[in-house]
């Protein structure tokens, strides 16, 4: 079996660094990085909802993801350019998207809209789960920085995101994109705070996957998630959110 | 609880019904139902491959899904008027595009691509999977009438699939639309014919499940898919695709 | 002179065959085929009038058309995944529109659109003419269903449509896919249940025609749609559709 | 009845005006009015052809149509900035398509295409026969200009036309906006210099028509047309161009 | 050094040519001419404002430019059929409407809008300069014809426009094609009838420019316009504007 | 006078920071901060060509330019998914090109093309003078990561730019968004580093200015940018460019 980068185990996870307050202007902003994968998330709070949501007296959570051409080790077209987004891109934006509103209770949060941006700036592997992990973040910093609007959090969890991958039998979590390109099931897991699952994505073109293997992908991800949802977490006290605001 | 339409239990999927050379013209032509959801799925083998895959001896294959605007209970739009396929589009023929990718061995296919059309004619829950089903169907017909050009059956595999919900905490096999709307937990299967999945993609914006209804959901799953495939399999069978082209 | 397909004489139109009902979710529904042609024909009528008809105490009817990507000989790209309808698309849609429109008095329609989509799913010439004939019926038993909204019957006529061609200088009613490459006039005739023109679309690029042969094809072509009307009339009838409500 | 615009009976057509070279750089260039409606018709021969006819030892004749925003009474819009063309503006370039391929003998022409532009730049009805007549002047004048790459001229006919339409029972020929606006039917035709039909198109939205009405129809369209083809015969030999190029 | 088109001295612009009126719907109308650019420019006041200055008492002024495909010497493709306006052109009209921008007081024009349409039917360099000489005779003319509406002018200033190019260390004024192509630094300048700037674009791709260059490029230009402005009054006297209108 | 950022003096741009390598997988990649402007330049050397320029032995340098949704203040659209990018946009990304071909010889540079990206992830004006600044960086950074490939350094100039502005007849240089929007004149300056200018954009919708005014921009703006282009020459230097590259 080859290395793994960071001189990883197959359970382990990559170093994860996050940084608040990364850009100036947004209402919530981070950095995070999972090993070498680098993603911006940002969030505003618009006082607006979207046309299916008009006189509900219920708020949205939505979510948009790009790459910048300059992220990959070959340049990648810039969409805005082609006149179109990718299926790929929309497809990791509607994961992004529905994760997130997992987080959120949108009868308490009001007529509101907050839409999450996760551009990655340095890609490596793993970039929407980094950009679930960080947009939740965003997302949370967000809510703190509009607090007198409310007067319970309109919160009902958090969520972190990993994925892992099956080679030649084993399980690894938390794939760079050497490995992504490898192996034979590609898994991604979408876990709250405590321990149940919002999103289960897993695709094997190659080499389909045992009821066995899945078991063994969900309990290795739980854990690397268990150590992420624990550094989400803190981040939010060093930022200074109060603990009644973080499930 | 409330019934479940065709009379069913938790764990009954609807009537499958298959209809081959549904059309004319395609190379293969399926269509499939599945309760009141009805989709015609059609293949074709054309002699190019994309830019991608140029000489590196193999093929390809691909899916495109579509809705006719009259499928629906009140017209949906049409996505080549507006100019755009929704994201909700694109994400599944994306997943029909990968599931179908597994049946095949595109070494020994060849430098060809096949190309399977899925277009919903009659919604009622569970196109996509429906699509899987019958998609696969129309690519073996497809691969059948042009077996003069294959001394080996260039297929690994068969695909079949199924949506599952958790509902107040029951696993329900094989949503129509009514129940789509309602459940907590939207969860599709694709699955070989010999029990290994292909893809598990369960999303659970209102309420994150646990991992032991993931474990129900698997097992409820994978015992109906395992019925769907003896169907598919048989349907091969009496079309007189020969048994050494069914894996 | 080479054989014509189902032994037909030069002024014999195709079988025709309508399926009513032959979806479930429309408001109108109908599976036409003429030949080896087949066209499902769909409407909706919804409580809302474009823009340019806003408060003027009318209704609209439109119409729009597309081919299933499996639905002919080799594989014809989707439409919406290109991201625009083609010329020939946007031209056969608009043609029938003005057809349909013929049928209806929009005063008395009232406030409210009745849009007609007309889907081959299996193409071997005429599929315009098809889709008219069709996609009158469509309409039809759409307001059929509507009928406690109406007092009076909102229609004013019916219409059917054949194809002509001609083909050194003999004329030939109802092109199937092989003869409509090979005539020199393709021509196209809408006609109400009494025998007068809606639509009249000739085009000669190889070989530009006479006011003789011009009226033999008027002639012709009226005696073949003098039958399809018929046919159409009867189908109504047979639904259950009240003679009061049929032109 | 209403006097017509410049004072006309109903079997006659608004004044004919060409100007050739118009513009200078095109390969053949024309503005021809019909009354108020004034149309730029442009023409250049290119040395390719279209990806369908490549290797077939022919050439190719193609049409664009376009409106500029200050042509009609109240701006219309620009379609270049609206990222697409009407239904409209596609269906009328494909007349003109059609009927420019009507005058080219397309294996004389070489493997060669030519694209003939229509601008509209003042509108008051019959825009889309005046760029046919127009076009045509436009084509032979780009031809004549290349004449030194031909021994036979590439030409089979000249193709004119004119609208005709249907109110109350009378036939008006060459419709300005205010009667196309008003007419029970509308109704296209192109002829060649002959007298045979190229294309006829006839619309009756309001009011279908009886085969009576389209022999009116006809006999006046035809007799309008044989004065506006020895017109356009006359412009081209007193542009100089060899008689023996004018069919 | 080479001879310049119409006998001309470096500092000396090409003729200029104004026809008012050029057609008739448009409530301004021009066309202008500088040597063999020829511009049709069309001006239209509506009563609405875009989104962003809904309620706020003022008015706005935009233009739009386009080039006919048979305007160059080999036909350039239509951007409507394309289905997107080129960088050049974006860029071309976005320079346009600033520069009529400062002709006007948005104040004072009321809730309205005046959209100017600068199409060019034929090409010989300086495209955009031309447009803005005629796009603000076209303005003033749609300003004149709504004059009731106003007890004062809503007029600020008029401006005119100039190409300027270096080739080897000379300055050149009103560059034709041949020479755009050719200089070394490629400048614009748009100036108000009083000598101010109202725009100054220079770039200098193969052979930056010094400020001593720049200088005499601003001296040569501003004599030059100063022409081309009074010419413009003249030609607003001529039309019967009244002198209180014009600046 | 209002205060300045940054306590500024009318004639001093903001603080300029340099962060070469800020990105790991570009070619060339720099973090550029103007103030609190933030701009991420990352270059690319591909071995290809434009079709333009096939086959003419030599290269091309191009750029596009971005915006983060979350760059501004309230969110910005992103440009990908609304389909289209804004005029503002096409029009900053072709200045930056036209003046990054400024730092090139085409010829030396052999057939390939550099890419330069420029995405802005906090945007407080000027963001397009900070990008070309930085763009030039990337440009340069990539050349020298590829000097393997060159006999001599295929450079011709190194570019800075910066904004001006003109505020009741005052001078201000290098505008932050505030001022940006305040100003009467707006003026952007590319300038190469022997002080000769490649691009002169100004700009006036609400008040012209005069040639005096003209004379101090270019004044004072030249002095600005000669302090920028040492800034940047020193960073490559500290990154260790070899001296005989950097002109």
């Amino acid at each position: 079996m080859t290395a793994r980068s960071f001189d990883r185990k197959n359970h382990e996870a990559r170093p994860l660094e996050i940084i608040p307050d990364f850009t100036a202007n947004a209402d919530g902003s981070v950095l995070v990085s999972t090993g070498n994968t680098k993603v911006i998330c940002t969030a505003f709070l618009e006082e607006k909802v979207p046309g299916f949501l008009k006189n509900k007296n219920q708020g949205w959570v939505t979510a948009e993801y790009g790459m910048l051409p300059g992220a990959t080790h070959s340049r990648s077209n810039r969409e805005a350019a082609k006149g179109r987004q990718q299926g790929r891109t929309v497809e990791i934006q509607r994961l992004i998207g529905r994760s997130l509103r997992a987080c959120v209770n949108c009868e308490d949060l009001g007529e509101r809209t907050i839409t999450v941006d996760c551009d990655v700036i340095q890609a490596d592997g793993g970039t929407r789960t980094a950009a679930i992990t960080g947009g939740c973040l965003a997302l949370y910093l967000c809510l703190w920085k509009h607090r007198k609007k409310y007067f319970v959090p309109p919160v009902v969890g958090r969520v972190v995101a990993v994925s892992l991958g099956i080679k030649d039998g084993e399980v690894l979590v938390d794939l760079d994109y050497a490995e992504d390109s490898s192996v034979d099931v590609d898994l991604n897991l979408v876990m709250t705070q405590d321990g149940r699952f919002v999103e289960i994505q897993g695709t094997a073109e190659n080499k389909p996957f045992t009821r066995a293997e899945m078991d063994r992908v969900l309990a290795m991800g739980g854990d690397a998630l268990d150590l992420t949802q624990k550094a989400q977490r803190q981040a939010l006290l060093d930022y200074g959110v109060d603990e009644s605001w973080i499930p």
